[in-house]
Order: structure tokens, then sequence, then C-alpha cells
């Protein structure tokens, strides 16, 4: 038989997979601003970030809101409590977003630096570790987490890759590339803190299945 | 009369406040560190922030356990999921401190750049922003959380003058410097970002003080 409160956390899943596809989205569009330097798809990114920290405070409310009104025990209450978190994650992820849309206004009218083949490779493995996160948290796949989690060393080994050729090979070498050099730099990092966002998310998600698991498993427990 | 659950939300406040004192020692010490060019005190906050980690998980394991246990509703409710939120804020507020010793790492050995003169003075900014908003949360001080607020743009001032400074100054007139400029400005970005996190602290204060007023008055919403 379906609980009432089944219904409504279905919405909540809605909700964060919503939020999912608006923090995904913006992540994409500020690279394509990047990539064809695009002054105006910048702006809609930074424009467009007002309606997700709407969303989020809405989420928020929910979720207070289903705590006060069914009282969940234990597997819901730690669902509803997950899910403000990932709300809260996805929300600054968009707000990165707005940070490689502002780098981005600074660079779109300077000369191209460098082809920037590795940002666009940072970006792929941030978009699908923010899309694997949500699904395992939809899920509750302990795997899939786990995966999200292994990815985060190439997104910093990708990271740190970027910011070495970027100060050796280019801010070093000459000097007139620092303001230029600085942007890119700093827009490799935004992308790496993405993804420390949805390895945030995934360590919630594996901590709200196994807290789970303990508890209907004492002897696991130790 | 105290209820027993208000023992526990005073316990709340108590953990609240020694993650809040955890996070701003890590801070302190990691500028000391960068300082001092004192390598140990920079591996101390980088060891310690384990514990930090465990007292996290911990105080989160409190308040679903407060929430399952005591059904609480509206404002307590609220207290508790901002409490979270903000016990979230401190682990990474803690996390950057983590970061800022590990750039004073590559910093040590290598010849100092600069006196770090406005450095200092955006910790103290820091510094301070963390310590009144954990006040404005334990208080449910709404003008002190927005005083919190109001310190968030000079704290980005400070952030843009020292960037504008180690590009311009260092990095563009001898290239030679780009390596530890580069290491500079990501500290200076790390103690803006901590400035973030204890704006995202006031404003769930507001949020939690003011949902709370609207509920009591609902003549207030519109």
């Amino acid at each position: 038989m379906e609980r009432h409160v089944d219904q409504e956390l279905k919405e909540l899943k809605e909700d964060i997979l919503k939020m999912g596809a608006l923090a995904e989205e913006a992540i994409f569009k500020s690279v394509e601003a990047l990539k064809n330097r695009d002054r105006e798809m910048a702006k809609s990114v930074i424009d467009h970030d007002v309606a997700i920290d709407k969303l989020e405070l809405d989420v928020d409310e929910k979720c207070i809101d289903l705590i006060a009104r069914y009282q969940p025990m234990a597997r819901d209450l730690r669902f509803i409590t997950t899910g403000m978190k990932i709300n809260a994650e996805l929300e600054r992820i968009a707000d990165i977003a707005v940070d490689i849309a502002q780098r981005t206004l600074e660079l779109v009218d300077k000369p191209i630096l460098k082809p920037l083949i590795d940002i666009p490779k940072l970006t792929t493995i941030a978009q699908n570790m923010v899309k694997m996160s949500i699904d395992a948290f939809v899920k509750g796949d302990i795997l899939l987490a786990k995966k999200v989690l292994l990815s985060d060393s190439e997104a910093n080994q990708f990271r740190d890759v970027i910011q070495r050729e970027l100060i050796e090979d280019y801010m070093v070498k000459d000097a007139s590339t620092a303001p230029r050099a600085v942007q890119l730099l700093l827009i490799a990092r935004f992308l790496e803190r993405i993804c420390d966002h949805a390895t945030n998310i995934a360590e919630d998600v594996i901590y709200m299945v196994q807290a789970e698991v303990v508890r209907h498993h004492p002897e696991k427990l130790k």
C-alpha cells in the first residue's frame, strides 16, 4: 500500500532531479560560452541563477514541511535530510557555473590563450560526476556513489595538469599571458570544485544508505 | 518549565560552538604557518582535519536523532535543520584551512614574494565573519547576521585588490614570480571563500529567524 508520504518523497526526488538538471545546464552553458566566446550565453548563466536560488529555497522549505507534517522515522527522515543537503550542494554547483561565466566575460574580448583542450575534458568529468551522484541518490545506489568518489582523483589530476601547464608553459615563459592564464586556471579550479560537490553528494548518499543498513543490522556496527 | 528537548538543543548549540572554535583555530593556524613559514604548523592543520570531519558526522547524526526522538515542530525543527547546515559549512571552512596549509607547504622553502600585508587583513575579516555568524546562530541574532552579510563585500574587495596586485605587480612584471604568486592568489581566494561560508551561515540564521516570525505572524507573509 502506498502511503501519503511516499507520494511526497517521490516529488522530492523529482525536485532534486530538476535542481540537478538546472545545475548541469548551468555548467554546460558556462563552458560553451567559454569555448565559443559567447558573451550572451555567459550572461544568461548569471541571470538564470536567481531561479535556481529560488528553487533551492522552495525545496528546502518543502523538506522541513515534510518532516513537520509526517514526523518520519529512520529511513524516510534520513532520505529527506540527505535531500536537503544535496539540494544545497546543487545550488552551490550552479553558483560555481556563475563564477565560470564571470571569468568567461573577462576573457571573451581578449586573444585566445590556448585551445582549452583539457578544460572541456574536465568539464565532461564534472558533468558526469554530478549526473551520477544525483542518480545514486534517486536510486539509493551505493555502487554508483562509489564510482563518483573514484572519479574525483581523475578530476584533481586534470586540474593539476592544467594548472602546471598554465603556470610553466604560459605565465613563466611569457609574462604578458598572466592575466588570461590566471582566469583559465581559476576556471579549471572551479570545475574541480564542482567535482568536489558531486563527491559530497555521493558521500551523503553512501552515508544515507549505510546508516540505514547499520540501523537494520546492528551486528554490522563495530 | 524546561523541556527535555531544551537540554539537547543547548547541547547542539555547544557542539556548533565547538565546531566553530575548531574551524577558527584551523584558519588561524593555517595563516600563521604561512606568515612564519612554519612547515610543522601547516602539517598540524592538515592532520587535525580528521577530528573535525569526525565531529561533523557526530553532530549531524545527533541532529537526525533529535528530530527522530522529539519530532519537533516549527521553531525547534528549524533550529535543528539550520544547525545541520551550519555544521556542514564549518566542516567546509576547516577543509579550506587545509587548502591554505597545503599551498603554504608549497611556499615555505621558496623565497618570500611580498610581506603578505593584505592576506593577514583578509584573514582577520574571515575570522570575524565566522565568529559573528556562529554567535548570530547561537543567539538567534538577526542584526548580527546582517552585519556578516555587509562584511562580505569588503572581503571581495580585498581579494580583488590582492589578486590584481599579484598579477600586475608580480606575474606580469617578473614572470619568474608566477609560481609563488599563483599560490598566494589561491590563498586569498580561499580566505574569501571562508567569508562566503560565513555568509551562508548568516543567511541560514536570517532565514531561520524570519521564517519563524512569518509562521507566528501570518499577516506578515504576502
